[in-house]
């Protein structure tokens, strides 16, 4: 039976929900805001990835998904993780999240007491024609996190350095709900530190 | 394999986007709001039917779900829904719009002309025992509903005569999706009429 | 100093706020959703009256006030609104809940308590031609609420006995601020009886 | 009189709406999405500054408020607020949007073609001690923007320069509604550019 999209848009349904409902999360959410992204299998661009419309904000002090879940939805989230799933089939959800100096370093001995891959990429270090090609910079980036990450599948990464640009962690995983589960957990970890 | 949770929400979610896009189901929203409701297979309870939490209303112009899909959410469709579903197996899926005389003079002849049963029944005979006993009164109506037809399943039915209760009108079906697009396609012919 | 619609919309901004921070007015939110009302000075039409677009719903247990604030957003409310204000131009906001008869016997005893003048109409005693002729019900309606009320303008009435309309209580007053105090005072002792 | 919260609320509100409604505006959102504020007269701090809680999002296109306008509920953009009208007492109300090299050369010549003081701050310049210290760096913007105008208090501004931080364009100006509908026409300007 092929997969459909009504069962991907029940899956991230259910992901988003349990976000919503974890306060500890608000705490996360980036100045940029959230995405979580699903995407069907293979995809090809970012029309094959599912994603919160308008983003997930703080109301209330509790997270907050703006809009309806949309093929195409988002732009930044959906390019990585097709490029993601590129180099490793298996990924096909993530969330974005923030990202600090503490935040980085707590993050980093989150993933070794987990045994999950963390890799960071150094945006100064991104090629001017890399940088001047329109949609080069996420093969790039995407690129240089597996690197970085001994050519491993990096469980959780982030970016650095970029001029103008919010630094963002991401999550990936094979699952909504499983990454969803992730999410809840670190947060609640990070907010009893 | 088992159908989940999850698909259901899917393509419940699905169906309520599609009422939602439709501004001429607006004109058909009751003053008590419209509910679709979507049954697991074999639903025992109203705990059984997803349905939208605080229902459709009417928000600039445009039918808009208030709050989530949740299973429980709705109290009067679910148990309808999982009343009819014990007549006949096939259906699980249904929204409710409004009534009035003109509206159920045209829907009669809506339904002639698409050859589905249409029925209605009456609650001023509603016996009091019925009235009088707490969860009897759906039984009863859904019974009449399904007597008034001839014994067949009506696709579409609405009660009468009930003092200090809004009449409704009823589509039922298998599929949300289904259901969702009769529900478009009559809520065009009648802005249209 | 005129009055300016900004004032009245900020004034009804927060008393909407304070029934949608009150868990326990949920329980009285009517199957046709509540509104609340305020009026411009000596308003002609139901286009003098702001009122909440959609209705207040309850999503997640808790009020919520599905969309804007607008002038001419109610029909009923509004119109209700305009026909008081005739009689008693001190009235100006309005909210309108619930009604059952164990909520009708404990809301006559709750104003007595509070020393508020309390009035009920039945609308099967509305005669024909009032019924009959476009927009003639409200006045007579309203008109019936002071005429029981023995010339005094209830703070509270409500309808009883028309077939296919849900009986619904009102609570008027000058301000919607101070109404909604009242409301929300008047939900707690529900929940707490 | 004493201007009041409500009548503060009720003009933020309208603010807010007018931009909810203009879809050119959509396109000047930023990553960080947009806030608007509105202070009382002779603010102290973020808590006499009325915001939009969750920020101005993108939903289905449109800009969209994600929570309730609250005192409080913006950061940056009220401690933006808090300062400039120490320095000029005329300005309590401004939104941010977006900022990128195109944008910005845009505006400049926008504003002049206004008559509007444009100022630019490089946040590349800041000392280190003004990092460090925390809320320093607010003080420090705003008068670097005031000093760059040569003095005058400037209606449009950006900062630049600075890693991790996404730039946005300030708009500023007395009254809320005012700034709405300036807001309004540089967002149809810009889209018809």
């Amino acid at each position: 039976m092929m997969e459909s999209d009504d069962l991907l848009c029940g899956r991230l349904y259910r992901a988003v929900t349990m976000l919503e409902d974890c306060g500890e999360f608000a705490a996360l959410v980036p100045e940029v805001r959230s995405n979580f992204v699903y995407a069907r299998e293979n995809p090809q661009s970012r029309e094959d990835v599912l994603a919160v419309d308008g983003r997930i904000t703080v109301v209330d002090g509790m997270p907050k998904a703006a809009g309806r879940l949309k093929f195409g939805a988002s732009s930044h989230m959906a390019r990585l993780m097709v490029e993601v799933h590129k180099r490793d089939g298996r990924y096909r959800a993530g969330v974005d999240f923030a990202n600090n100096p503490e935040l980085a370093d707590w993050l980093e001995r989150y993933c070794q007491e987990k045994g999950w891959v963390f890799s960071v990429m150094d945006r100064s270090t991104e090629p001017d024609d890399v940088k001047a090609e329109e949609g080069a910079s996420m093969p790039w980036k995407v690129g240089k996190a597996f690197e970085a990450a001994g050519g491993k599948t990096p469980k959780m990464f982030y970016e650095t350095g970029a001029v103008g640009k919010e630094p963002v962690t991401v999550l990936i995983g094979g699952d909504p709900v499983e990454v969803a589960e992730e999410m809840r957990e670190l947060a609640v970890k990070w907010a009893e530190r």
